[in-house]
């Protein structure tokens, strides 16, 4: 097949993205070889800026322009609640809901023997420092509802217990907008060992 | 919400593009985060070597790296022989199938007055200029078969009728693996009046 070569190049640099298949890699480099200079410009500097600009918070491994990010940073936080996550992902998610406002911490993955992640491949030992530096007053884990979410929260739990601190864990339940007849049965009896005295 | 802005930019340029909706921006955005170094400047050159070494053939208006593309340079196709498409993107369609040998002739769209595209737009008279040139037998008529794609084959064939050439259209019909209880009777219909003597 005879197609130019960059044009081929950028097919399959596009296609290694996560959820971009072959067709969808090609139809997005037509789109980018029609669109004119200043937006594709812009796009390569949003692109560039990413791994150029942004750091890891030190304090909580979020996303970060500074050495901290701006949550660890902000004095209308709530600095006595860490709330431990995943992934920095994870962060973006939780602050949409505008339900929080203490601090995070980003594990950076769960622990998972079959893929070997370890303990020390997680932020867990700065976890526990920062909980050692004092203030603390309540860790919140919200790991996902998974079987590496869970054991990663019990073992995090064991290390926590040393200190005396306020350990939670965010509910499990029915979804919000979720039918009752279409829950799978592990979130139903979820939800009923969850319920809440009215 | 509290999102670097270089991450909350990317996402932004990232969910411009087709198919890509601010979730799967976001994923991407945060993919290329944690990719290392070499790739997103793999992805990035790729995308900027798109727009400065890409041009499009005098010839035939395909995407090229040269003043003319390697199909209308090479030796081996038969200069004979000209497909009418639309896009460059029907180019690369068209050659996976590795049944068509001859040259292209790329339109950049069709006839649709509601969306003020006329005849001075699209490359009719460097395809009519062409077969004037001599040496041309036949001409493949490759447009999509919808009502634009249609008119527009129309009218080519109206100017194409002066010169002493073959004009063909591409086969309409059941596509292979199609199930015919499934075909809408349009197709159907097609498939009927193009039926093959055997």
């Amino acid at each position: 097949m005879l197609i130019a070569e960059p044009l081929q190049r950028a097919i399959e640099e596009l296609s290694k993205l996560p959820s971009i298949g072959k067709k969808t890699a090609q139809r997005l480099a037509l789109h980018i070889l029609k669109s004119d200079e200043s937006s594709v410009n812009a796009l390569i500097q949003s692109l560039s800026d990413l791994k150029t600009k942004i750091r890891f918070c030190e304090e909580c491994f979020n996303i970060s322009v500074a050495e901290k990010c701006d949550i660890c940073l902000s004095p209308k936080r709530d600095h006595s609640i860490i709330c431990v996550v995943e992934e920095a992902s994870d962060i973006i998610a939780i602050e949409k809901t505008n339900e929080y406002n203490g601090l995070y911490h980003v594990l950076g993955g769960v622990l998972n023997p079959l893929a070997n992640v370890t303990e020390e491949q997680l932020h867990i030992k700065e976890l526990i420092s920062r909980v050692e530096k004092g203030g603390i007053q309540e860790v919140i884990l919200a790991l996902n509802p998974d079987t590496e979410g869970d054991t990663t929260s019990l073992y995090l739990i064991k290390l926590l217990k040393e200190y005396p601190i306020k350990i939670s864990r965010i509910a499990r339940g029915l979804p919000i907008g979720g039918d009752l007849e279409f829950a799978d049965p592990a979130t139903i009896g979820r939800a009923f060992i969850g319920r809440i005295t009215l």
